[in-house]
């Protein structure tokens, strides 16, 4: 379904559907920081942004967070998004409660923020969390085997967020080809950056683990943004401003397209197919955008980025949400079109 | 099948199988270990030994290793036994290859002794390791978790060994619920001594795990010795004889039967009837014991025990092995009577 036109340059022109940022990171759950985050998505492309329940400053694992949440981003998010919410040891019970307020339960288990570190912590989110609604984790390693296992164990559909490894991702190849029911997706960064740039960030694939990204890419469900971007910017010693990473994603995947690495329909089917089905999000009929093929970007815009001085080849040209022409040669233009809250109802009108 | 018969004293009597030692710890895999321990294991009640593929000295990890272990026990061992092998993070293939010659494949993570830390390395075990060949595992916690996943996938059925916390029982018995093919033994030691009692024995489980062992009784498998009773020992800074722990065996759980905790079916189910299936070990049609049901024992006989002071009521009166009376009230007779190596037939006959 992928049209191509020539528009008003040189370059060659296609038409996609609006994108979806399925982990969208924020500084906070503020105002400011939804209203800016959600800019850089529409700026990129992104028509639709699933939050993640964990921010540099605070987390959704209760009713009151994300109902204070919910609240900064009234009228105030540049694209649709809905609010996922954050297993913890402590809230089985009263997080299960949030379960048809929110995109998903998260189990996220980097620095143990979650405090969950036993089995059977996982085994009662499992227990306790309705089986027709979205469980996704960033667990890693005999941690993620723990979590498959239990998935497995309790019948369940699992997404894994951000598989960074050569190890985990061979597991979960390993477990799709035995029809276990899990997707996954990899971070943009995570295909185009390594420990071996960045000695020490270990968020990074090595440069083996990223190869074996590439080499398993027809089982990679999404492409992700997430938090990586930002870590690495805070690894290097750099201040980002509210959604570091974002306006990189599209000309990354399409400099990739530009080397023969992937198709355009790769792309389109991790940021926006297969996102859609995974996590049950509803039609965005009047949103899309228009992208310039091998168009070379202007590198070196101020902000530090680990891109600086390298060419990209592909650029997000225009943008449109909910029929308005959001986005048009760089340029924002929002006469207050807000994005709509869809945590609630997300997957309620496709079961 | 078990009678009541009154015996040369005013304790009632019973005849049970030969019992079977699934997890015999040696101090190394030397002749004089082999033939000291089984000695123990004859005095004890128990005819069959299988030995763990680790010492205090050394592996069994390679042909040469096993073959000279087997060379060692022949003509030495006073009951039967066959010797497991250990897979490592370098053995996946050449381990394999001695799948009909051993007991069965030994996934060991204590002190990771096995250098086995990625999943992809166990699934690699699975994979060459023949599907009707017997695995077991001392995995805990979320390796235990992994080890499960991986057995699942591989549609392959595994013992746990030496289970001693609150959350590894209850993931098996979750697992068990679901029907996975998995097996697991406690040890007696850890259903009679915890942390509790010795403040950083981490090998025992708490008060807390121990409770939670005796409520799944009905889920335990197999009832083992392993490697408790010398570690803590050695805890505790003494110095024990070769097969230290054997012996008090049988008197710890008919204690447990003189106060109702336990039937002595549940007893044979657990040190024989279980054991022979989940191992698929030969018949040892001539071979039983006789138990002095209540008999009190003498306490403090020399060597250290964490059962001194501490009444038992049960002994093991006379055992009988190949239809020899090899043991008649403390004293053994073996008159040149060798235990045979069952490694390579163990399974080949029950197929
Ligand atoms: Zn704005
Ligand atoms: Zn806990
Ligand atoms: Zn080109
Ligand atoms: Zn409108
Ligand atoms: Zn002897
Ligand atoms: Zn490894
Ligand atoms: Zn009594
Ligand atoms: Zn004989």
């Amino acid at each position: 379904s992928l049209s191509s036109v020539d528009y008003q340059s040189s370059f060659q022109t296609e038409n996609l559907p609006g994108l979806i940022n399925i982990a969208a990171y924020l500084p906070e759950f503020s105002s400011e920081a939804i209203s800016d985050y959600t800019e850089e998505c529409i700026a990129a492309g992104f028509t639709m942004a699933r939050f993640l329940p964990f921010s540099k400053k605070g987390v959704l694992a209760d009713k009151d967070s994300l109902a204070s949440a919910k609240k900064s981003a009234l009228d105030k998010a540049h694209c649709d998004y809905n609010f996922s919410v954050m297993a913890s040891s402590v809230n089985e019970e009263t997080i299960a409660d949030l379960n048809t307020e929110s995109g998903c339960l998260y189990l996220h288990f980097e620095n143990n923020s979650s405090g969950i570190n036993h089995v059977t912590e996982i085994a009662s989110h499992f227990s306790l969390w309705p089986q027709t609604q979205a469980v996704v984790t960033d667990a890693k390693s005999t941690t993620l085997a723990s979590v498959l296992l239990l998935a497995s164990l309790h019948n369940r559909r699992i997404h894994i967020a951000s598989v960074t490894s050569k190890d985990d991702i061979n597991l979960i190849v390993l477990a799709k080809q035995k029809s276990l029911p899990v997707t996954f997706d990899v971070s943009i960064y995570s295909l185009f950056f390594t420990q071996n740039d960045y000695p020490g960030a270990r968020f990074l694939p090595t440069l083996e683990d990223q190869k074996e990204l590439w080499s398993k890419l027809e089982y990679i469900d999404c492409f992700s943004i997430g938090s990586i971007p930002v870590r690495l910017a805070e690894f290097t010693g750099h201040k980002v401003s509210t959604g570091y990473g974002v306006r990189e994603a599209v000309p990354l995947l399409l400099s990739a397209v530009h080397e023969g690495r992937l198709s355009l329909n790769d792309v389109v089917d991790r940021l926006y197919t297969n996102p859609k089905i995974i996590f049950r999000l509803h039609d965005q009929d009047d949103s899309g955008l228009q992208i310039e093929i091998d168009r070379v970007i202007p590198s070196g815009t101020g902000e530090w980025s680990p891109l600086a001085g390298k060419k990209l080849f592909g650029s997000v040209q225009s943008v449109k949400f909910d029929c308005h022409d959001v986005y048009f040669d760089g340029e924002l233009n929002f006469k207050s079109t807000y994005g709509r809250d869809y945590s609630s109802v997300s997957t309620a009108e496709n079961t």
